[in-house]
């Protein structure tokens, strides 16, 4: 159900309306009288007549009028009452402050999902509970009870009231910038972040998505919904609850699962979100995001008034891995033309002094760095804003010039450029200006180049945007009728792990170079199959009860001759029978023994807030002890499988060391790509393990193989969910 | 010689003293007057009769009484003139403003080293070239031209003007601290950073020390200064260029070599010194450090009005390595008392709500939680300071009261206190307090996270500070005379390149558990030497001409019987003849197969900016892909050797990984200290290298060394110079 009357709702009655002056009921009554909002205001609260000078209805149920929200301001455990009261009348949405629910343990959880029931059943749409309210700005529709909330373009979404407060006041205080809505997704227990973003992609007001996330409940849904917003506007994401602690303080405020992850910012990152992990970027991110253009080339210039800066901001830049390129001959000499000998032109451009007497030379030097080709955006660090305070008052007349004539440059050349000055405090016109004509600045280096970095992001985004690369599955589209009768024939039996050697079948069916390997049910037929093998084969022991085989003494490698694979086989089942005496043995697997390669890893599991995704690594002490492992979530795309590939630490072993030759890196991939596939045939799946992978300079051999089932089989609702 | 008439002059001539308002003739002047400077000033301009009421001379030696200091604003070129003046007084220093030195290349530096010549022969000290100028901030003696600068306990050392200025806008806008004084280091011609630092570990009007550095040219020394000043009061440092763009652009500015490498860090944190790699935390670490207690035990509690800046700023100090201990039961009954039931009281404490009406809560929570000994400072984040403007304007009286509160509590407990306000920018009274009792308050959630961080950090480091385990070599202490020959040997041979076994013989004589080999001058040495070593051996060319002996197929290895021995060494010869007809063959080493365990690598060499370092990791992929290593400024302490070895990312391998036994580290370190140990004794050693190092799970053994001599003799003076 569309959001439109919840959040762009023309009358809202206000449950539990009070006359106390410190009550949510009398703030946000006053609230929506101050910022004149233009619908109807009803006070709901049985036991007043009237409220600042509003008739006061009973219920809800009690009001003449559509009423298209409810805020409802009583407590918990007061909900399903009023909710019920408001299911007689044609209410689109509630938006429920109290905490108490999913929150704070099971009984919570429990009222949580009987509000949530009865809200589907009236058909009403709930923001919260536990949110500190919702605002639709252009509309004065302020149910947060905060005044003077800047209008603009930035759509906020938080799940934390005061880091809501916190960017609505810096926006206020640092910025001409402001917002066109505010929703405090509380706990999400109704409306979902990605319900959201839905409307907010569509609404011609918002520029700019701003997020700050505790815990997300439908991590792969938002993700699909990001992919098709993103390309049209910005979404900028914080999500805390890192450490441990930060987890249970984030728990004990959302009841949801938090913590970012390498899998949650790849998945975010993949989906074009500008992911922002230092909470003093988050706004500055988003009023950039909002209003410049991305750098299209990844390649910025430096201009400074000072070498310390300039260095710091280099640092600063190639860290975010921007580069700065060499300013052409041309460009360099037109600089040398304008500033003193002295003068650094090749970028970063350091005037030397050549400004103190005269600002606007900042406006020339930009001219000239703006139309040299190289250059994707500009970066001006210092002192500007405050040559007026520094060295002479008429000074800021020039600096005033200065800023006009840079706000023009913006418009014709759409490149983006921020502005760094010590003197952002001071707030004074200069700086004032530059934001008129929607070029940001920052008293923090740090912050400037940050942003500078993050409309870099986002340019190689939709550079290299393709809509089909996006977080859908295909459901069962590549699946075979074989590899649905294995799977039943497994799940018949009562087990969820398949064998080796069904899990190695599953996997041929869909093209996986599988090592060649066979039962033998005797030891004369190991021998038989050994001999058609043509090579020394490895021995491993098949039963449903064993699945840790090495430890039981089930694994025998490197045999050669007949006697040694008798022996063997004996051997296997012996303690086969030892490890596990009710252990139904179905035979013995025999393997060829693998060419020498590099052992790799790939593993698949299903995240729990992002559902199936993908791991792979190199053996051994680099996944075991570095934990050098690059994941994805599921499905991928060949440019999102040759990136893993390529982004472990060690990847270079790939590409052959010193003089060595290199590991055939397009056999990965295209395993990635079809353990992808498999994944995307069998939604049974649980969890995949291919280990060892043995890499050769061409080719590769799937050597081992698991696969466990979910613990119930998958309906079709739940696949065409798409989790 | 002593800074003390340099930096606390009381008189002081400008040379170049001029009428015109823009000139650092007038500006310099003109600020000393406004200032206040308590000594004399003088004029020097041979063009004016008089200057700003002032006298004008034509040069300093026409002054009739004592000049402690010249500040020239002349240019390059007329530097050398105006010294020799000088030196016909007896003026203890000078300050130099003009570029055009060093940093602009091979005439420059000519220049440069002639000014330092004459300057030495007349025994006046120069700050600069290249520099802003200097300020003895409490004496008004301001030779920068900047007003206004707040005095205060800061001292304050930069290579760049514009970083300097940062701080001291940062210091005015932002905080109720000021400096002592500021030294615009510049070039370091003459004064070198060390020498500063020597100067204000005994000022007692200086409480830290702030640096800005680009380039430092005697690293060393400044190490040896630092870990004497850090223990009486604590340096602040932020190193830029770490970037190539940066390294370039900090080059043409003070022409010093740049650049943070890992041992740069880990060396100035070994001398105790807060190494800052944001620009944002420069001067907050800087404020903190100079008015808080540091951080005594590595926890801390951190109090909220709301959960999501409690969230974040749990992950950050988490990043930082501190700890967020739950707080005993009776501190969380005691919180339980005076907080609603839905506060989170284990820590972060979240008051939900707590402080709304009364903000004096806030000082009645923060005694209860500093009194619990587990916590070693407050972190307090959100709202406060801004009741009065959030909520109703009576409220910020009671933000006063616990502002007096909570003063008084840091006085009483010695545990720091720092504030995160959202409405730090709008700075409202209450906050000010705060800062009046020396807490402080950031609007950045980061910083503040930060701040706690290096109160944390500088606490660690004096706990454990130990004043031997400094950078000081106590050359040849440990020298054998049998080891001197050998490298005298060596060097009347004209060569710089020990053979395997000259370095081994060198090592056995300093305990090194070197493999057991020997040289054969023929095949039945060969075979008679590995008979008395009972074991496998390997057999390796010797020759001063061949030093890559694997390249020259002079390496064979696992040589069992007398039939492989003798064909190995045939083999041998005849590769090294075809490999180079002209080198000269001593032989081959005959060594025995080392047991096997894990191959560690430890090398040392010498770093341009801190003299002899070293280097450990383990063998293969670890190091060449990953760069997996630990490095260390020299001497070692046993401290730092262990700390060296637990350091690699891949530690755990020494541990014993999944049951597997663990490696001797105990033997490592044993190693690294006598690899300290030999570079102390030798100092004509320039690197050597050992590797591989066999590491078993008691002991190991060095299977090959390497030793390169420095191009020449190592005088005397340059050893008790201690680089």
């Amino acid at each position: 159900m569309s959001l439109e009357r919840v959040l762009n709702a023309e009358s809202v009655a206000i449950v539990g309306a009070s006359k106390t002056e410190t009550k949510r009921g009398y703030q946000a009554i006053r609230t929506l009288q101050d910022e004149k909002f233009e619908g109807s205001i009803y006070a709901v609260n049985p036991k007043e007549k009237s409220v600042l000078g509003l008739k006061c209805y009973k219920k809800v149920s009690d009001i003449e009028d559509t009423v298209d929200i409810v805020l409802i301001t009583t407590r918990a455990k007061t909900i399903p009452s009023v909710l019920e009261d408001c299911g007689r009348k044609d209410v689109a949405g509630a938006v429920i402050i109290a905490g108490g629910f999913g929150e704070t343990g099971k009984e919570g959880k429990e009222l949580e999902n009987e509000i949530v029931r009865m809200a589907r059943k009236h058909n009403i749409r709930l923001i919260g509970p536990n949110t500190s309210g919702m605002m639709n700005v252009k509309q004065g529709m302020n149910l947060v009870g905060l005044h003077d909330v800047p209008k603009g373009d930035i759509a906020l979404l938080s799940q934390s009231g005061n880091m809501a407060l916190t960017l609505i006041t810096e926006a206020k205080l640092r910025s001409l910038k402001g917002f066109s809505y505010y929703v405090g997704v509380g706990n999400e227990a109704d409306i979902k972040f990605h319900e959201y973003l839905d409307f907010f992609r569509d609404d011609d007001d918002t520029k700019a998505i701003l997020m700050y996330v505790e815990g997300m409940r439908m991590g792969r849904k938002f993700l699909q919904e990001a992919y098709t917003t993103t390309i049209r506007k910005p979404v900028i994401l914080l999500k805390s609850g890192r450490s441990e602690v930060g987890q249970k303080s984030a728990g004990s405020h959302t009841g949801a699962l938090a913590g970012i992850s390498m899998v949650a910012k790849n998945a975010y990152q993949r989906a074009g979100i500008t992911v922002i992990e230092n909470s003093d970027e988050l706004f500055p991110a988003a009023e950039t995001l909002s209003s410049l253009p991305p750098v299209k080339n990844n390649q910025i210039a430096i201009l400074a008034d000072g070498g310390g800066h300039a260095t710091i901001a280099a640092d600063i830049l190639t860290d975010l891995g921007l580069k700065i390129p060499e300013l052409s001959e041309k460009t360099q000499e037109k600089l040398k033309e304008i500033l003193p000998p002295a003068a650094a032109v090749r970028n970063p451009v350091d005037v030397a002094g050549g400004t103190d007497s005269d600002p606007t030379v900042f406006a020339d030097c930009a001219d000239i760095i703006l139309k040299d080709p190289e250059v994707g955006g500009l970066l001006v660090v210092g002192l500007f804003g405050g040559y007026g305070i520094r060295f002479a008052k008429s000074l800021s007349l020039k600096e005033e010039d200065a800023a006009h004539r840079m706000g023009k440059m913006l418009q014709k050349r759409h490149k983006p450029i921020i502005f760094h000055s010590l003197y952002n405090s001071e707030k004074t016109h200069p700086l004032h200006l530059l934001r008129y004509y929607s070029i940001p600045v920052y008293d923090s280096l740090d912050v400037a180049c940050k942003c500078m970095g993050v409309l870099a992001e986002y340019g190689n985004f939709t550079k290299s945007y393709h809509p089909k690369a996006n977080f859908i599955f295909n459901w069962r589209e590549e699946a075979k009728p074989e590899g649905d009768n294995l799977i039943r024939s497994v799940r018949e039996k009562g087990r969820r792990v398949m064998l080796e050697h069904e899990a190695k079948t599953l996997l041929k069916m869909h093209g996986f170079p599988v090592i060649g390997d066979k039962v033998a049910e005797s030891a004369d037929e190991a021998v038989k199959i050994a001999e058609s093998l043509h090579s020394d084969v490895a021995l491993k022991i098949v039963s449903p009860e064993i699945l840790h085989k090495s430890d039981a003494g089930g694994v025998k490698i490197r045999l050669g001759t007949e006697a040694e694979i008798r022996q063997a086989f004996d051997e296997i089942i012996a303690n086969a029978v030892k490890y596990n005496p009710h252990a139904e043995i179905r035979g013995v697997l025999v393997s060829p023994m693998a060419k020498k390669g590099l052992e790799v890893i790939i593993g698949t599991k299903i995240d729990d807030q992002f559902g199936p995704i993908v791991m792979f690594g190199i053996g051994g002490i680099l996944v075991e002890v570095l934990k050098d492992v690059a994941t994805r979530v599921l499905p991928l795309s060949p440019p999102y499988a040759r990136k893993m590939v390529d982004e472990i630490r060690a990847s270079a072993i790939l590409n052959g060391l010193r003089g060595r030759p290199a590991y055939d890196k397009k056999a990965i991939v295209k395993l990635l790509l079809m353990v992808s596939e498999v994944i995307e045939s069998y939604p049974d799946i649980q969890e995949m393990d291919l280990n060892p992978v043995i890499v050769h300079e061409t080719g590769l051999s799937v050597v081992d193989a698991r696969i466990i089932l979910k613990k119930e089989e998958v309906g079709k609702e739940e696949m065409r969910g798409n989790e």
